[in-house]
């Protein structure tokens, strides 16, 4: 069994976006040479999550809308107001979101792919954007 | 090291319903014969979640009338809209609760034994039954 | 490859808490001699979670208030009358939040150190407490 560290490039353009990354993933996964085993997903950030589930834009908004109408962008955040002069720190919701949904994904490696269900596509769900951001993966197997 | 990939099947009975699938997950760990590492429990649905938690239905009832009330099953989703004529896909609760609770959990073994602490137990979460639902076990050690 | 078993000892002060526990964490992935891999960060209680993300004491009150709005301590649970006569079990909030936020977390090792992006630290959230509590660390690695 070996270890091989890969990443995924991400360029979000909203406040707010879902971006199907499953093609990346696989693509990384296939050019490192590991059939059996499973990729961790790591997203190195604390204002965006990954999750696994449907490519479907009207499903992402409702996702979107429903993730800001339980922690709204705007409210009477401490961190939001220590840092009340910066623009880009008016971000607590984000912060807090990720701490529901979480940073790291495990998925089972089988023949070379991705073991995904039907309708199971790896999401990157970016909370506090337009940003440059990445998902690490490392890939534990044979 | 090696991988073992296994499967635990289950079969909801209710729309929402919890099912503690601890048993059949450790039955799968003991004919791997793999006693030190960890295994991957990886749901491959979007409308069901996994989670570790205690074994009281009273509990379970708790969890699933609060995952309901954050994000109820009826409402102005565009998901359903776009499928309201498929009394199947009326869903966007579960698809949400999903990416909020995740996919898959990641559990120490050791001794042949999952690393569970007193009140822990492996749950299956029901959210858009009845179904045949499966979990995916990756099992890597030695 | 081989793995490597540890844990962080924890104690917290107050009913709801968050610690960071990161450099705890890279000191038993330090002592361990793997250097290549992953470590499971598992969380072997009910009524606490983990996550990863900013410290910053206001931003953990900004989200051990969110978490208790959305999941309030006193609720109509069944979970806490059955239990009506015991202090300690009026918890069913915690048990929820659990649920919501998970039990375990999978990060990448590179070159003996824990693959963090700059602002990440790994927090331990108490729910329920005064407790003693432990993390357990499953070390996979070569």
């Amino acid at each position: 069994m070996r270890t091989y560290t890969g990443e995924v490039k991400i360029r979000t353009s909203k406040r707010l976006e879902i971006l199907d990354i499953t093609d990346q993933v696989q693509e990384v996964i296939s050019g490192s040479g590991i059939s059996e085993g499973f990729v961790v997903i790591w997203e190195p950030h604390t204002t965006a999550t990954v999750a696994v589930n449907e490519n479907d834009p009207e499903l992402w908004q409702d996702i979107l809308e429903k993730f800001t109408e339980l922690v709204p962008i705007k409210g009477n955040y401490r961190h939001n107001a220590k840092y009340g002069g910066i623009a880009s720190e008016q971000n607590a919701h984000a912060h807090i979101l990720n701490c529901l949904s979480g940073s790291s994904i495990s998925i089972p490696l089988v023949k070379g792919r991705l073991v995904l269900g039907t309708w199971q596509r790896i999401l990157f769900i970016e909370l506090d954007g337009p940003r440059s951001r990445k998902v690490i993966l490392q890939i534990v197997g044979e």
